[in-house]
């Protein structure tokens, strides 16, 4: 059996192709919400590790797309993470690396609760803005 | 006074200029997390709402700037919306818009709790990734 593809199939081909592994890649992605209370008196060492985990993660593994953190307005001591894995997998690795085993380290007697909540993307729409 | 600027010295302004508006918009932006309860039968319907008012209000509104919504993986029926308005005043000019009434009078007999609370940015990391 003869199997060519013509050029003028080709890029549609290829677009399919990129289309279906952009999906795939959403389709698989692990997004976390995490809500952690802080020891008050020690916020700032907090946030300090809690950006060097951030960086050093994105930075490092591939398999870490994004961390939204923000705090409570009234409750400054109160964090919550949304955090977006490639996939599980990707997850599992993450929680192997140096970078956040200081960080667990470094934080462990900051952490007064934690809660993770596994979550699944409903929309997302967005401007082009400057954020931090 | 004679006050005039070289063009040598115009561009670092300029950038100075630009740069100043970014960090002053990043400042002035008012962020929220909304946490909602909705109907478990209903949840389609609350969803669909949900798609419209956000895709409206990015579309039409200047300070609207990013709805992130998320469902919990194990209670899909606990809906968590990320929300960044340009300035509290947007949000004010938001809440009186037709496409937000028109979801607030359509959800109403959907939504069980709804709690909002004002959150300030930590920090956010992100690869350039594919996101619906």
């Amino acid at each position: 059996m003869n199997f060519r593809i013509s050029s003028a199939a080709f890029f549609p081909v290829f677009f399919f192709l990129l289309a279906s592994q952009a999906v795939s890649q959403h389709i698989s992605a692990y997004h976390r919400i995490a809500r952690i209370t802080v020891d008050k008196s020690r916020l700032n060492e907090y946030l300090d590790a809690l950006h060097s985990q951030m960086s050093a993660a994105l930075k490092n593994e591939k398999g870490v797309l994004e961390y939204i953190a923000v705090q409570e307005k009234d409750n400054p001591e109160k964090i919550i993470i949304f955090e977006t894995y490639a996939s599980p997998e990707a997850y599992q690795l993450h929680i192997q690396t140096e970078h956040f085993k200081k960080y667990k380290a470094t934080v462990a007697d900051m952490v007064l609760e934690l809660e993770l909540t596994d979550v699944v993307p409903v929309a997302r729409r967005s401007k082009k803005m400057s954020v931090n």
